[in-house]
């Protein structure tokens, strides 16, 4: 955070909301109406539209002690558009809602919308809208992503068949460890608030949780192959749950050999180093936005060709349940880990 | 709320939304893709896509002591509704994403719930996506409307000319009224809990504060009268507050005449048992969610057939400023007296 204190009271709402929008930019033909009037206007010119939305709360999502506001913005938006990925959607637009207490000074909201107009430039996408809000106490971030498919060419979760491929883009589980090591410097630093933590030599394992990234270059290159999947959904809670997403809406079964699953040299270290199973972070870990999806087995040649896709396994009847085939060659049930907000 | 009371725990987060959009149905001929993906799919088959979104948080917007969940639903959906209203643009969707604490059961969030599927019916909008997270504290509500347009017809705030009329629907600060009513029962109750207030003689003012409904009527009388406003918002910070948007954003100035502002009966008894003016909480009192439009004066004698729209000014050139003559002939300059939300 910069050194300078401006207290968002002095600017007001209105203020406050032209302040942040001021150099606003528009890259899409589509938008007619953006941020200032009651609602945003889109042209799709004939293409479907594609919604997703998302809420992140302070102290459930997000900790601000390790996650730097300019990354917090970046990512609220990724992984919004991660969902429009997973649907095979180009983004096009988004809207940023947030509720801020005065804790929070303007200094503060700018480096938040640095992250965000980042995301924006990156993604090729608008900002037309949102609303900002008061809160009594901590940040509250929700971001609806929309996007645009040709008409029809979307795809479901519910599509995968017996006998395709399983594929999975990127590598799995970093996210989760990059988040391990965060939380354990946050704790030594508690202790010792004068060890400032070295994360240089993880910057591969903490950038994927702090700054992830949606894999919008895979769709690309996935429509440029002409290969539509058959079912999709992005990576967010882990693995397992994925997976188990795709064969319950699809009504099939599926197997997957450990020995596929994609996983990053550096988690593989600071797996080792935690005491943890790179696979179990890999299934159970979650946050790390990369796509799954199934393809039929005719694309098999052309998916190979793509660095960025591993073939992890495939879709079976749904009688043969959903399983693990591990190194050693035992087959184990594949369960969703999910970790239940809700409990107490 | 019902005597029974569900954890939330009991159910986890993806049963929980299954609990609560079990019921769901799409009424759009246009919803491809609705819960349970992704992200949502929508073909406006031609027409422009319209998007606004609000963001309503416990203690700052709402008050659950005197806020029914259920109205609180409705309410939420309705004022994002109001917005796409204001653009003329016929709603056709939202999303809905909710932040609960485990303070909350799921018997709670289905009255809540059991709201917002009521404006879904009276609107004839789908639920098609949302979040469903915990929150630390209080109760977080985001939500997203989206509708269309026939391509360009849009309305905006900034399209006024001078010798415009200024109308405005419905009436003006009864959900002012309504608010300052139920905030006096709070405090009574809070020192006299045995107490219960009788807010039946004032179901006008409380309901117009309670359950706000957006003027979808009007937008579609308009359209079927050939009426296009050049300019358009709608009430929902105040009729001062709009009127300045509106002439700010389109270059010119207004003359607005307080005889003419449309009051209800029972909001001219109450504003006398509180010791209030009329006026004031018409142009200051907001959350009114009536629409405040101008119109060529060519359209003088179609307007005047509706009992929905009162014409009650002018627009000038911007050198004349924005003002309101009494009833006794004196002239005022209309200022925002912008509620400052984030002053502490």
């Amino acid at each position: 955070m910069s050194e300078e204190r401006t207290e968002i009271s002095t600017l007001g709402e209105f203020g406050l909301i032209r302040h942040l929008t001021d150099d606003n930019e528009t890259r899409q033909a589509g938008t007619l109406m953006s941020v200032g009037d009651d609602a945003a206007v889109i042209d799709h010119f004939g293409k479907q539209t594609v919604v997703t939305t998302d809420m992140l709360l302070e102290g459930v999502h997000f900790d601000l002690m390790y996650t730097p506001l300019k990354h917090l913005g970046y990512k609220a938006v990724a992984v919004n558009i991660s969902d429009l990925c997973a649907m095979m959607a180009t983004p096009t637009h988004i809207t940023v809602s947030i509720g801020i207490s005065n804790r929070f000074s303007v200094e503060a909201l700018d480096e938040f919308y640095q992250g965000v107009y980042a995301a924006c430039e990156r993604y090729q996408v608008d900002l037309v809208g949102g609303d900002t809000v008061s809160s009594l106490k901590g940040f509250v971030i929700s971001i609806t992503a929309i996007g645009e498919v040709t008409p029809n060419k979307f795809v479901t979760r519910t599509g995968a068949q017996v006998n395709d491929l399983i594929c999975v883009t990127g590598t799995l589980g970093s996210a989760y460890l990059g988040l391990q090591l965060l939380e354990r410097e946050k704790r030594i630093f508690l202790e010792n608030p004068g060890v400032q933590p070295d994360l240089q030599q993880r910057s591969h394992t903490v950038g994927r949780f702090l700054k992830p990234e949606a894999r919008t270059d895979v769709v690309e290159w996935l429509i440029e192959n002409d290969i539509v999947p058959r079912s999709m959904i992005d990576v967010s809670d882990g693995l397992s749950s994925e997976l188990l997403h795709i064969v319950t809406g699809s009504k099939v079964g599926c197997v997957v050999h450990e020995e596929k699953i994609p996983v990053h040299e550096e988690a593989r270290e600071m797996a080792l180093e935690f005491g943890l199973d790179t696979t179990t972070c890999a299934l159970n870990g979650g946050e790390d936005y990369e796509l799954l999806f199934t393809v039929a087995q005719s694309d098999y040649e052309k998916i190979s060709r793509s660095e960025q896709i591993s073939v992890i396994g495939y879709i079976t009847d749904a009688q043969e349940g959903a399983h693990l085939i591990t190194r050693q060659g035992n087959k184990h049930r594949l369960v969703a880990q999910g970790w239940n907000a809700f409990e107490t």
